[in-house]
C-alpha cells in the first residue's frame, strides 16, 4: 500500500496491462451478498447467494479526501444475471452532492443508470470510447449488458465527494434493467419506494 | 454553444466518432504565434512563424467553474518541430494550485512535462491506454514526440481549478524537449529564469 503522501509526485498508469499488475493501492471485491434487496427475483437471488458469486471489483489510487484531488480507479462488473437482471454496482450517491463523476469506458458493453434526488432517470450507453458525465447530484449504478465480457471503466471524482451507499441500499434505483428478448430494457421498478 | 446550465443532465460522448461531430461547447486552436518565446531555436521560429502553423486544439465541455465539477474535453497536439523541438501545449499552472488534472491519452505519442514550484521535475509518457496523473502544484504541457501522428488526449480538472498560462510564458518550463538522433530526450532548458 502506498501512502496518500506518496502520490505527490505525478505517475502514470498503462490502462493496457493486467490490472493487478498495476501500482493500485487498493483493490475491493464486491460479491452477490453485498447487493441483498437490490434485485427483482429474490427467488433466483436466494439460490445464487450460496455460490455468491463475485459481481465486480474496484482498483483504486489513494488520495487526499481534498476538493482539488482527482480520486481515480478501474471498475469490472463481470457479465451474469439475477432472473432477468444483469449485474451491476451497488451505486451510489455521493455524500456531498455537489459533486460529479466522470466514467470512460474501455471496454464491454453496458448502462450507466442514474437519478436525483427531484426523481429524474437517465441511462447512458457504456461502450469502448465513451466517456459518461455524472452531474453534480445524480446517483449512478454501472449495469454489464452483456452476456459473457466483463464490463470495465476508468473512472474519476472529485476527492471531497465521499460515498453515500445507504440512500440507495434503502430505497434501491427507480429503474431496473433487464434482459428481454435477448436486449437490455429499462423498466419502472416495482420495488423502490421513497425515502424508504 | 451550450449554457452551463445545460449540462445538468447526464450527458455522453463517444470518442471513437470525429471530435467535431460531438456535442462540444468550446473549440480553441492555438497557432505558431501563441507559444512565442517558449522554444529554444528562435531562428527556426522566426522562420516559421511566417505560416503561423497550427500547434494544438483543444474541445471542450462547459461547466459551473466550482469545486464539485469536472471540467473535460480532448486536447490535440499537431505533430512538427520547431528546430529540434517538438510542438507541444503553452503548459500552464492551475490558478488555484491545490488542483489536480487527469490526461487519459487516445492516441499518438507523447511526454506530458511537469514541474512544481519547488522546482521537482517530471516526465510521463504519453501513448494509448496510458493515464497521466498531475498532482496538486504542478505545471504540465504536452509535447507531441511522434514524427507525422497526433497526440490526442481526453482531460478532466476540477472545476474551480483555473488557468495560470503567465507564469510559463514569463519563465518557460525548466525541461525542453528535443529530437536526437530520432528519439526525444530531455534537457535542462538554458533560457529558463526564475520569477522572470
Amino acid at each position: 500500500m502506498t501512502s496518500d503522501a506518496g502520490r505527490s509526485r505525478p505517475f502514470g498508469l498503462d490502462l493496457t496491462r493486467e490490472f493487478a499488475d498495476l501500482p493500485f493501492d487498493g483493490h475491493l471485491e464486491r460479491r452477490l451478498s453485498a447487493l441483498g434487496g437490490q434485485f427483482l427475483d429474490q427467488s433466483a437471488y436466494a439460490r445464487l447467494i450460496a455460490e455468491d458469486p463475485l459481481v465486480y471489483e474496484v482498483y483504486e489510487i489513494h488520495l487526499p479526501r481534498t476538493a482539488g484531488q482527482l480520486l481515480h480507479g478501474i471498475s469490472i462488473v463481470h457479465p451474469g444475471r439475477v432472473g432477468d437482471e444483469y449485474f451491476m454496482t451497488k451505486g451510489h450517491f455521493h455524500a456531498v452532492r455537489e459533486t460529479a463523476e466522470l466514467y470512460h469506458c474501455l471496454r464491454g458493453r453496458g448502462l450507466l443508470l442514474m437519478e436525483n434526488e427531484e426523481g429524474d432517470c437517465a441511462a447512458e450507453e457504456l461502450a469502448a470510447g465513451r466517456v459518461v458525465h455524472v452531474p453534480v447530484g445524480w446517483a449512478h449504478r454501472s449495469i454489464n449488458t452483456h452476456e459473457h465480457e466483463d464490463l470495465v471503466t476508468f473512472f474519476a471524482y472529485p476527492g471531497h465527494a465521499g460515498h453515500d451507499y445507504g440512500t440507495i441500499e434503502r430505497q434501491g434505483f427507480r429503474k431496473v434493467v433487464v434482459a428481454r428478448g435477448g436486449r437490455a430494457e429499462i423498466l419502472d421498478n416495482p420495488r423502490w419506494r421513497a425515502g424508504r
